[in-house]
């Protein structure tokens, strides 16, 4: 006789699903304000181990971190024709402050290029300025009509680099290392989400780009979620915030800006990618909480706590980040539902019966196997353990995306394919006839890729491959 | 023959002096929306350690962080009396988003108590969930008519402290808790600004609290500085959002609420506190860069580089945060001044005669002393020379303020007394009429403390003492 599911299951309603987690793993709450997401202390934690990791890589690219104004006058939007045009649908202005009206409304900043742009402007004199590297940490405001929890919410979190070059080639480098380096690396070598890099389409690009380079992930529904985006911006927004630099002969030059992005949705990308019906999955590597040591309940002599607290201590010494769960008080069943919910990658359990044997339980979240191990071994294992985890959560979800992915040759295969997965298709079948049949039924060219799968240098180049999807 | 001073010195201009030390350490601009600012590389990651340090500190006391939304109905400011009184005139309204006029303007948050609040009230069901410890690192919006950068911003970015308790003895508890074992000790320990602990009189109180306890520090013009304050909310916040709780015989009951709050403005204090007429002068626990290593200017063969690169890696392996600054081609007494102006604590100078001699000079930022020392001796050098200016920083501030405050028995001696300095005065002495008098002088009681220099209990204690000062 099976037990009530918890949450949802994914192949019941994975919407569904998806909003039960984010409720009974006490991962995010809606805002009163339409739209807007309380972020709970669970779920922080691991935003919170995402921003160190891709702070320290953005640091060793050379960025260094700032905070411009949350406040923009509406006139620096309209500075940049396309980017106004992109943002206006979606700012939250105000027109009131200090009791009275503004003589000029504001914008609650939905991106500060133009913000930053100004400032460049003024700090930028030489070629000796340059490259100016920037990032900044910050919440920005985009208002959503059918807003989701991490995926798409008027307020949300996120870093956004800013940099100005003295040449395209240099500007187009960067751009291409933030990919990799610091947004490719962090997906896969942290989050364990294999991603597709690739380049938008000139439909797709973000507003004010000469180039957008994007990330995408399959989801376990087979969607994709776009990831990071890395953008060369041309010499738009240096012509019209006037970005200029005196080159090595003394001529005046219009510099060549970037901008670069990754946000809260990271944390859906989590959800999505990794949770099952037990709950979310947390890769070792990002996971706050690695291992929990939970204690089913004492036993009169106090050896079961003794044990559980020698346990934690080894670990920590170990450099494993623990937690111990010594409640007794609530159901040993309850907690371990709890923190399969919140997707701890390793439960130890220990009870009187297993400390009388020497044991203690080892259950891991991913696969759910549970092994009694003897507990002098324990400490030993547990991070070599995690690493193993760590890969296996990889591979499993490449596996999965790979054999989601099909490679197609008609929009009519693309139909099909795009139910619980990607299409591959030859860039150049993709005509604009093409492109409005899928997007009436809300597919779109996620990117463009070479054969080889990375992101090609022009659109324009011969053997381009179109990755179509659903997306988020 | 001296030279042209880089600032306007502090004796002649002290404001001045402030905005000269912003623009040419490169550490602020003003944002182009009035009230705004742009946090500069340098200082942001002063910022950030501020941060990392205060944080760490927090979740020791057992609070977790999370994040609730910028945006929150203007209804929820109404639900406390004294907290909208308190804020109406300092709220920026958004209208309009989304591309129409909003049914209700939402407020830009100034504090978050009242959204936590509704938040609280939905998680907190039984004393089992008490006590609920909440943190938010955030940026907030109090509209300033007459803004300073980091001093008084219309945008300023903090951590705010929210805290649910079963009872008035555990929230007091734990408000003092905050304030000594989180402000006090960064403050002190970490920033090396010795700070008076008292509490605040009831006219003084932030809006909805029923007793605040602060941290005031003596700026180096004998102005005080709020740094910090950490407040017992009673039950006002409890009552206005239902904050309850069933307790153990199955009652329900009112729970008591604490927050507490600390913001860029400590950036301020720092810069006040420590600067002089050649810049910043940053203690080095604070310090991003504790120690810069400057190649005066590079030989034929390459030794000076050799060694600067040598130094460079014992210092890091040496748990130093050190910076090579090798840029020959920018003037050796531009740079030096340079980092003079950032206040880094010690330089080490490297130049090709030095080199030669097996020596490089180490230069003290506080003290401008200048030492030869043999390169051999100087990696191991480094560590105690930066705790001891630590230290040293500490006792200086400590003196100094100390002899600028002055037990007086007078108001009229408090109008000499708090001409670059604060006053201590018996609290009963100051009547209504005292207060008023003081205020028309835009003098206030900074804090009421025992004789011991401590937060007391009570108001109405006997024996306490009242500081008294001009403030920022």
């Amino acid at each position: 006789m099976g037990k009530a599911p918890i949450i949802t299951p994914q192949s019941e309603d994975f919407p569904k699903w998806y909003q039960d987690l984010l409720n009974k793993a006490e991962l995010a709450d809606n805002g009163p304000v339409r739209g807007t997401m309380v972020i709970r202390p669970y779920a922080y934690s691991l935003w919170e181990r995402m921003v160190s990791e891709v702070d320290a890589r953005i640091k060793v690219t050379g960025a260094e971190n700032a905070y411009f104004p949350l406040f923009i006058p509406e006139s620096y939007l309209h500075r940049e024709a396309e980017h106004v045009e992109g943002f206006s649908p979606e700012l939250a202005v105000v027109t009131h402050a200090g009791g009275k009206e503004l003589e000029e409304p504001v914008v609650v900043r939905p991106t500060s290029e133009t913000v930053i742009g100004e400032f460049m402007a003024k700090w930028v004199q030489s070629y000796r300025d340059l490259p100016l590297l920037l990032n900044q940490w910050s919440n920005v405001v985009r208002w959503e009509l059918r807003p989701r929890t991490f995926l798409r919410t008027s307020e949300f979190l996120w870093q956004e680099g800013h940099t100005a070059h003295a040449t395209s080639a240099d500007a187009g480098a960067y751009a291409r290392r933030i990919l990799e380096e610091v947004y490719r690396d962090f997906m896969v070598n942290v989050l364990a989400i294999p991603v597709y890099v690739g380049r938008k389409t000139a439909d797709e690009r973000f507003a004010g780009a000469i180039n957008t380079l994007t990330l995408e992930a399959m989801m376990k529904d087979g969607k994709a979620l776009q990831m990071g985006t890395s953008h060369e911006l041309g010499q738009n927004f240096s012509k019209a915030f006037d970005i200029s630099y005196q080159d090595g002969e003394g001529n005046r030059q219009l510099a060549w800006t970037t901008s670069w992005g990754s946000s809260t949705r990271m944390m859906g990308g989590l959800i999505m990618a990794h949770g099952d019906d037990r709950g979310l999955i947390v890769p070792p590597r990002l996971a706050a909480t690695q291992v929990v040591v939970l204690v089913v309940r004492h036993d009169d002599a106090g050896a079961v706590g003794a044990a559980a607290k020698t346990l934690v201590d080894e670990l920590e010494s170990a450099g494993v980040r623990v937690k111990l769960d010594d409640r007794v008080d609530v159901q040993f069943g309850r907690r371990a539902t709890a923190w399969e919910l919140k997707g701890v990658p390793l439960r130890i359990e220990l009870g009187p019966r297993d400390i009388a044997e020497g044991l203690g339980t080892v259950a891991r979240r991913d696969t759910g196997e549970k092994i009694p191990m003897k507990l002098s071994e324990l400490a030993g294992t547990v991070a070599p353990a995690l690493e193993r985890i760590q890969n296996e959560l990889l591979s499993a979800a490449t596996i999965s995306r790979d054999d989601r992915t099909h490679d197609v040759s008609t929009v009519d295969e693309i139909f099909d394919a795009v139910e619980g997965g990607f299409a591959r298709i030859p860039f150049a079948s993709l005509d604009e006839a093409a492109i409005t049949r899928l997007s009436d039924r809300g597919i779109t060219v996620r990117c463009i890729q070479t054969a080889d799968g990375e992101a090609p240098e022009r659109e324009d180049e011969p053997g381009l491959i179109a990755l179509v999807a659903k997306a988020y």
